[in-house]
């Protein structure tokens, strides 16, 4: 392994100090002005003042359809005394737009004239520009139209055109070099094989970029080879306004940045005490150093400079997609401002309540994803999992909480400040279902969003029991629930009851499901029924205590007289029946328990050994309220049934009863 | 001029309905889907939910840099008593994202190996897949990554990306076609004579279109026409998912498209109840019956047509720009929500004081522009003027107040609700400035916004007097004035005293500016006096009550003698400087009065008759307060002075010098 180089962490209040210092010392402020058509301005920023060329109206003009006269020549007409003007010499019939004759300053309305053989007949008088738009009513030449430091929108396009101006001076857009690193990462379509990972870095990268008014060009992946990285920031410095390189995860990967951009500049910061993100790199890198070091190159850019600082902004972003939105949230950000002459990105806030505990190590300040519902009128954050290489949880968040770096954590019902990252979320009206994980839920989500725009599912798993906790303590409008009672071998009801008042919860079926043993194809350790689970050698991947699965696992081992201290892997836990599929699949597992749904979509065998009723556990009082009253408008129709029969394994039959608990 | 089709017009209300109903019978929804690749995948949205083609991490993966190991070799290893593992039988090392070898299902970290000659020393057990990323841990192959109906950003299509998949179906982008119309109309950049007007709206609704997932087609210009017209039309629905046609203001034009329509399909409103946007025209147009009748250019665009419905939405836009945005706003912006099967555009809203009277006639609904800024902590909303043609009330606008129907209008003081135009409007620092008119509030504008990003001048013209009236009741933070006191030749001083207790008001020099009369290049008419006002025949532009160059005009009139009402055009008010200067350049008047930067911006001719102070006039206890503590050291840069003094007229050796009245 090549040898680290040295590093300080520092804290993010530092690290921001550190870059604002860099970037002023190194003079990145605005891009220069460049020149274009209006036609191509939308999006883009004034440069400076544009000041108008020419008037609006550049003419006077009638502002209604009637007689254009000289006010002087109605003085007295009225009603009672009509006036008489000889067409044309006094009065002449114009459209609104038309200009006005010379020597006429008003207009007489359409209604208040009788065309007679020459003459017209008036009924009003009109003061001077009376029904006229005179010349520069809107805008006078020279006049400024928009400032500078402005974005332009389509209202903005139109002043210009309105003022004659058929090019304005904006910021040239920034242009950013997105490098993916990496020996092991290959770009998106490639067959990857196992230790290979597909580049999505760098789309995610050039495209916030771009959503924020950059250019941004993708550079070819540079595999772990110091020449090549070294290479490549140094015509990504020549070329552009930063030069933003994605370590891969890999040990090489992750070295040779630092090394590479100590040669070419200067490394202002390496590592940050925070959590996802912690191996930024942040410094400048010396463009025309890069210049001399590189004449091969150079005559093709040379069109492409201009007066921009020689040090360049250098962000090594760290390849987990987590950490690389962190990495961009909190340095690229403020760069883009700068760049501009815009302040930064508004963050909108809310305050929410945590919906459950989640502990953090003192030390790092900390960054959790946070989905975002209102229960009963209060905000609730649901925090996602928050592995720094989960993109799904970028997918899923609506918010974000900070957790300071010398708190432990945050509390269940502690009340939170949140970050908004879907800004138009108070738009939608979410329905949290918290619980057992069924496939349905997905799908309920699709057909909502499409039958009520707007509306949305936003689920989590935590399993059946752990899910009626949370309807309890108002965090979740519903809780996917399967807790089969041993005593009855009914579902739910006896859970229900010994949480709630009589009548307080309902159940709505979702539908009666198929669960069983997920094996390989073709079964070929031939398992059939729960008693084989106790065969030496077999390895189980089991799921988290308090789920509907488990306890049904629990129930019918005890049913088989099989001790679970002797089944190995009954310890390994997942949280959801694909994430149990998955292990099975890859050979993690021989066997799990789940749901046939889960085990048909990843092509695996499955032996069925129960029937058991998935239902949503709900607040009686809320059920004819939205979210609730459209969520199980969409249960009953036939598209959801009709999906869910495709998925394999549901009865349908009772999908959408509810019975009061 | 043509017949008038007969029409009645409807409520907004009823306008909605109509326009809903007439949709829902076309079955106007979401636009088809269309297959493309995850890299223009942006912005689209999804047409159906998005499934994991590939699971990852799709194998199982090293999360550290250490040795993998099988967990079950690791049992009892501590500081204590450590324990060794033979290389690369039991243990070998890994970096982060490599693949586990056969057999291992776990890694121990770098730090708790000691590495010997063939062997590892360990000091720490490992659980099963301790610091690894099992196979699907973020997704599963088949798992739902975006379901249907939702905006794909750059994170999602990082997710996309994740989980192989390439391609993807999104909505088509609904296109519809902008056909602006009228013989009066011309493109941009023409040479417009009298009577021509640029077509801007063309390039605003396009430009709303785009910004909104359309992708708009501008057609060329039609005449009045009504063949041509209708043509246009037919070809319009054959290739789009709707047709706007952009009346032109003139009689001919405003006629012929609801007749157009009329005969190629329905006309479902003509006329609303609203101010501005009365002229809408809302129908369904048949893009069958177009394509029978115009079958010579059916062909070459077949290949655009696919499965929509037959009646399309058509939408007669008024041809003022206030006009256009609101019947945007109003009818465009649904259809796109329903194209996009996304709710409709989130309205944000604040409440806010209004600064004037708004009077408003009964019957119309009124929609009226307002800036908006924070004085002393409470939202103040100031009306814009209302001309439906100003086009740059629509680039000053911050938010929109709705007046009912039945109201008589706004009173000031007046707590109305305001949608906001400007989303992120209060990350802004806004100065609110009110009074008189200068030239140099353009200025401080655009470099308060260069040296503070965020911060803005918003300035509205009432005159010196109306101003600090404002001031005084806080619906401003500064109020330009220049009010001479006749008795005492001083300015500003003994009015801010009448209104406010000694030391209440400070105020602030902006520069000593020139005054004098405003005559045509070359000053013709040989003026040079005050008194020369009051010649036979000269035709005066005056400004409006209060302002501060009216008091000039009025104390010297009575100084010399002269009767005002003798005075052709006395009457005649304008707002601004730079208005008088361009009443002045068409002719309209032969003199009027005004600041020097004005009459040099126009190139007229102008006699020096006075220097004056014009000054902002700000509450003493809020001169270190933002926004005016930035306004302050804007005025007192070199490149304001610079900037004031290229205007021509200024002396700016006071400016930003502050005394306490």
């Amino acid at each position: 392994m090549p040898r680290k180089p040295k590093r300080t962490i520092v804290s993010l209040k530092r690290a921001h100090e550190l870059w604002q210092q860099a970037l002023d010392g190194a003079g990145v402020g605005v891009t220069p002005p460049e020149t274009i058509s209006f036609a191509q301005a939308q999006g883009r920023v004034t440069a400076a003042a544009v000041r108008a060329q020419r008037s609006s109206p550049h003419y006077h003009a009638a502002a209604m359809d009637g007689v254009a006269v000289a006010a002087a020549d109605t003085i007295g007409a009225s009603e009672a005394g009509p006036k008489r003007l000889r067409i044309p010499d006094q009065a002449e019939y114009v459209n609104t737009g038309d200009a006005l004759p010379d020597g006429r300053d008003a207009v007489i309305k359409t209604e208040d004239v009788a065309r007679l053989k020459d003459e017209v007949e008036i009924t009003a008088a009109v003061a001077p520009w009376d029904n006229t738009r005179p010349e520069g009513e809107d805008v006078v030449v020279t006049e400024v139209i928009l400032p500078e430091g402005r974005v332009i929108r389509p209202v903005d396009v139109a002043a210009l055109i309105a003022g004659g101006v058929t090019a304005a001076a904006v910021r040239r857009k920034p242009r950013v070099a997105v490098i993916p690193t990496g020996s092991e990462v290959v770009p998106p379509g490639t067959a990857a094989a196992p230790g290979q990972v597909v580049d999505f870095d760098s789309y995610l990268l050039a495209g916030l970029l771009e959503e924020r008014g950059c250019e941004a060009t993708r550079w070819d992946i540079v595999p772990d080879d110091p020449a090549a990285l070294w290479q490549a920031i140094a015509d990504a410095a020549r070329q552009c306004d930063a030069v933003a390189v994605i370590a891969g995860a890999s040990a090489g990967s992750r070295d040779y940045t630092a090394q590479a951009l100590a040669e070419l500049g200067e490394v202002v910061v390496h590592g940050v005490a925070i959590r996802p993100g912690k191996p930024v790199i942040l410094g400048l890198v010396n463009s025309s150093a890069a210049v001399s070091a590189a004449k091969d190159s150079a005559a093709q850019t040379e069109d492409k400079r201009d007066a921009c600082p020689a040090m360049k902004p250098f962000v090594g972003v760290p390849g987990y997609p987590v950490s690389a939105m962190i990495c961009f949230e909190q340095f690229v950000e403020p760069l883009i401002a700068r760049w501009r002459g815009l302040p930064g990105r508004v963050e909108r806030r809310c305050r929410a309540v945590v919906s459950r505990d989640v502990p953090s190590a003192a030390g790092s300040e900390e960054f959790v994803r946070v989905r975002l519902g209102a229960v009963g009128g209060r905000l609730v954050a649901v925090p996602l999992a928050r592995g720094a290489g989960l993109v799904t949880s970028l997918v899923r968040a609506d918010g974000m909480v900070r957790i300071p770096a010398l708190s432990e954590g945050l509390a269940q019902g502690e009340e939170v400040e949140c970050t908004l990252l879907t800004p138009d979320l108070f738009s939608e009206l979410t329905a949290l279902i918290t619980g057992s994980h069924d496939l349905s839920l997905d799908i309920l989500d699709s057909l909502l969003r499409r039958m009520a725009p707007g509306m949305r599912v936003a689920s989590t798993h935590v399993g059946s029991q752990a899910g009626l906790g949370a309807l309890r303590d108002g965090y979740c409008h519903a809780a996917g629930t399967h807790l089969l009672d041993p005593e009855t071998g009914e579902y739910n009801l006896a859970y229900v009851r010994r949480l709630f008042k009589p009548g307080e919860v309902s159940l709505v079926t979702v539908a009666l499901r198929q669960q069983g043993l997920m094996v390989a194809p073709g079964n070929p350790l031939r398992l059939a029924t729960w008693a084989d689970l106790a065969r030496p050698g077999l390895r189980l991947i089991n799921r988290q205590r308090g789920a509907g699965t488990r306890v049904l696992l629990d129930h019918e081992l005890r049913r088989a007289g099989v001790d679970s201290a002797r089944i190995e892997g009954y310890r390994r836990e997942v949280y959801t029946h694909l994430a149990v599929a998955a292990a099975v699949r890859s050979g993690a597992a021989d066997v799990g328990i789940g749901i046939a749904a889960a085990a048909q979509a990843l092509g695996l065998g499955f032996v069925p050994l129960a029937m058991e009723r998935y239902e949503l556990a709900v607040m009686s009082k809320s059920l004819d309220e939205e979210p609730l009253a459209s969520l199980i408008e969409v249960l009953r129709t036939q598209d959801f049934r009709r999906a869910l029969t495709d998925l394999g394994g549901y009865d349908v039959a009772e999908t959408g009863a509810v019975r009061v608990a």
